[in-house]
């Protein structure tokens, strides 16, 4: 990876340019978030040329090491009007670091009415016409694309929702069965690719060179020791691979942290039948796949096929925060149901999280009852997918749903969507929520970890003691693992096993020759958030900005009737690094 | 005026309260404002329990004091989430003010599915159900109301969007006639008084007595002073009596700041069509009222009665900001399009700015064209008047309705829409646009008098230079005027005439035994634009909320081609007073 590749959008023009120097050791989210820090305007519309769709691999992507297939897509987002990261596994990520690209910026804006691709291969860099892709969602496009540029090319999409400018689009990137699984979800990302007039990219790496290892040697002891200790833990070697991320359904749900019906209690009367447990159950019966990688040397492997009851594809196994979000959360408790939702939202490409988070303020304000499958999926399909004014509310997200219909009780933290745990009964998540410069975000700083699964430590959930120290932490170690590329779950591992630790920056010293330590690994981290804190700040976000809605500190969540009591001032000690 | 009414709408319970010593000397803005700072939490939701809705009248109202009819209504604004004072003629400032009232202070929320009214006499305070006042619009609840309380009393209610908790509903006010054609319009007061269960309130002064005024001639004296240089100005004597407000279109098409197809040009081809002086013909040939007061003691008489082509009411004569912000912002030229747009916001409730705003960023979209008026009609009747899913958006406002429609040329600051001047060619009320507490409003700081008109001075309208000192004074000047229940058009003659100015303090000084001077009152328009902004800053606004969107700095203006280019450094001097 030794280079940035600029697209101008408005002209058409393709530059590649060397890294610049300062931007020297940084990939993954420290990447985008420079870029777009340093060259984004912090006022401008998201939507609008002077916005940049920044996609770049980790420091680690395109080697052997396990779990390294992380993309990070930033931009400001025209969801929370900040900057955002999100990132998605899948194979793209490897493919650009093979074809040695550092970061590909999207700029400026293509001239209206007209929709484009982006055609990398190893020679060639092409952005030409896709008007036949126009309106097509991504399965469709995967479709066509794959006939001309074949099964093995790697694709980075968007559906109807980004092209509509709807701010819950994602952006989508195919798995390994070329599927458009992956989706780097949050913050309405693929509206901006949608506004940039691009619709898709292609990456072949066909006869590209292997990445660049100084110390060969060193890099594979330190890959094989982080394999090892992935398998080792019980999160990583066993819960995850088995039931996947959906694991989480009945500990979360036992926990008292599970919200149902829009954040209005902590238990699902119905946890059992939409669980991780029955979700395998489910799948093993209809010849799915239940233990299955998204991504080139994955040994976790959380992710999943999942059929339909005529034991015919219909999406990849919907993921935690997809089930809750899509199911309780709206007082659903159909696996079937759910997984048809989440076909919609990657085919449409849009966020699960923020979508379920919809659906259940607008089942508050009445417009469909709690429970209504069959009208929730009506509203997806038929409302969202064909940008009808009902469908383009609910495209804009909960915060916009939630102010047309006038509902009070909206859970969102820089008018993005909280996802699956109740910051009342699961205070770490809460600070991460309302501190993270993302918007609510439960990747950036997973405190259920200590807080409930008893991983690298225990914090009391039920206390406000110790959970700024929690989050703050994780919230660092997050931003740097972001930046290499690694899935967030080898923090399981990490944050338990010292090895897991150990080899993941032996694997970034082997890889660049370098001698980094714990203390720099921290520092990487601490750089990126205050990168981050700075263009918020910039765009006129404050210590007010990160606040949980007020309900959560006034309204008492049953099982355990608890408020979010960590205090503001607590609250505002989080990024005092 | 010796008492605060607080009216408790969970427990139905009212109370009176004699005013507190720390509100002494404080009537109208200066009173909302600093209840609504103290009381209610910055951070809750503007449509939770927690918010409050204050309506009070000014220092002199129901006195004989020319034009001192305003009422000023505040809140959180669920348009802004910042504080928000919306003042509105009509007759209910008089009567609260002769019933003793300095403040209603409606508090907490009705058990969901009431609805209210609340009754004040001379002897009693009562809330009483509502129930039949359900989804009615204003015109319906006034034909209602009046069976009961009569044609003497004043009303001031909410129309079906109120109800429905839309961001831009309005609370209107009746007038003379008994219409409800005045409106506290902006920032969503509507959806606040809705939220509460609040459907309308009562006014009626019977054998009530006198405002007290402690030294009656003085008082006299002054008052007809201050009639004298209103009747003796060009503006309030002879062009607001002779044209209304829609005076201004010629003039500010001419002076090119005239925001055209939502902004994108600064002169309409058919703005003779839509002028004032078209509209006083119009008016004069149907038989209507050109010249007519909107409350007792105006001398002014800018209001005006509007009729069909049948020569039947209509609706009041739309005022300036109407005619522009539903015609030529929307590239519609009939003059019978905008009234009857005009009788709709009126009857549904709603701010007639914001949502003129709105249809044209709804046109920028595609949705209809520019120049629909049909559409525009229909839009308003069957979807918002319906609060169909279009109609809720739509009803959100500008900023929501861009979001969901992906416009990036949304014409707000701070969520609310920009009145009918355009910032680039007329730079000193872009100063009050970006800098107002308010959002974008052009009442907060009349810049147009010194850019266009040449009352009060004279500031080059297309030069950056001189425009903060002038926002600035007048934002100082007119938070007080709103605190003393005069029309702020009083303004006109203030700043020419120095007897008018003199006979404001002296009236106050009279009617209430002070001896205030030119600098008290500047100090009273400085300490209420601090509170306001002291609550805006709690509520997370910052430097970054006082600015305008990016396209008015980089987007040229015909036909001055002129971009908006007062620096950022120098709207951050505004508040340093």
């Amino acid at each position: 990876m030794n280079k940035i590749v600029r697209v101008d959008m408005s002209s058409q023009k393709i530059s590649e340019l060397p890294i610049p120097a300062q931007y020297s050791g940084l990939a993954g989210r420290g990447l985008t978030s420079a870029i777009v820090n340093d060259e984004v305007p912090p006022l401008c519309h998201a939507l609008s040329a002077q916005n940049k769709l920044v996609i770049a691999p980790g420091l680690l992507s395109g080697t052997i090491a396990p779990c390294s297939g992380r993309l990070s897509v930033g931009a400001k987002s025209p969801l929370t009007g900040g900057i955002k990261e999100s990132n998605a596994g899948g194979t793209a990520s490897q493919k650009l670091a093979k074809l040695g690209i550092a970061a590909l910026v999207v700029e400026g804006q293509a001239p209206r009415g007209t929709l484009w691709k982006l055609v990398i291969t190893r020679n060639k860099l092409e952005l030409l016409p896709a008007k036949d892709l126009t309106g097509a969602n991504n399965y469709k496009v995967i479709e066509k694309l794959t006939k001309t540029y074949g099964e093995k090319a790697s694709y980075i999409t968007i559906g109807s929702a980004g092209e509509r400018l709807m701010s819950a689009a994602s952006v989508a990137v195919t798995d390994l069965e070329n599927r458009p699984t992956r989706h780097a979800g949050r913050g309405g990302l693929g509206a901006v690719m949608g506004s940039k007039g691009l619709k898709a990219i292609v990456l072949d790496d066909n006869g590209a060179p292997p990445i660049t290892i100084k110390d060969q040697g060193a890099f594979k002891a330190a890959a094989k020791k982080f394999a090892m200790a992935l398998k080792e833990h019980a999160v990583t070697g066993k819960g995850l691979p088995t039931y996947g991320t959906n694991i989480l359904t009945n500990i979360i749900n036992e926990a008292g942290g599970f919200p149902t019906r829009n954040f209005s209690t902590g238990q699902f009367e119905d946890a059992d039948k939409v669980s991780g447990e029955m979700q395998r159950e489910t799948i093993l019966k209809r010849g799915g796949v239940a233990t299955h990688p998204c991504s080139h040397g994955c040994v976790i492997q959380c992710s999943r096929v999942y059929m339909d009851k005529n034991k015919k594809y219909l999406t990849k196994g919907p993921e935690y925060e997809t089930v809750w979000a899509n199911g309780p959360n709206c007082g659903i408790n159909d696996l079937d149901v759910i997984a048809k939702l989440d076909r919609l939202y990657d085919d449409i490409g849009l966020d699960t999280i923020e979508m379920g988070a919809t659906l259940a303020v607008l089942m508050e304000a009445g417009y469909i009852q709690f429970g209504d499958g069959a009208g929730a999926i009506g509203l997806i399909k038929e409302e969202v997918g064909k940008a009808t004014p009902l469908g383009r509310v609910l495209g804009s997200g909960a915060a916009v749903t939630g102010q047309a219909f006038g509902v009070c009780r909206v859970p969102v933290v820089k008018r993005q969507a909280l996802p699956a745990y109740d910051p009342r009964s699961i205070k770490g998540i809460g600070v991460t929520f309302a501190t993270s410069p993302m918007g609510a975000d439960h990747t950036a700083g997973y405190s259920i970890t200590a807080n409930v699964l008893n991983v690298g430590g225990r914090v009391d959930p039920l206390k406000p003691e110790g959970q700024v120290e929690l989050s703050r932490n994780l919230q660092i170690a997050t931003a740097a693992i972001d930046s290499t590329g690694l899935c967030l779950f080898v923090a399981f591992a990490v944050l338990d096993i010292p090895a897991a630790f150990e080899a993941v920056y032996e694997m970034i010293n082997a890889q660049y020759g370098l001698v980094l330590g714990p203390d720099d690994v921290a520092a990487l981290g601490k750089s990126v958030l205050k990168c981050e804190r700075e263009f918020n700040k910039k765009a006129g976000f404050t210590a007010e900005d990160d606040r949980l809605p007020m309900f959560f500190e006034t309204e008492k969540l049953p099982p355990h009737n608890a408020v979010f009591d960590v205090s503001h001032e607590a609250l505002d000690s989080v990024h005092n690094y």
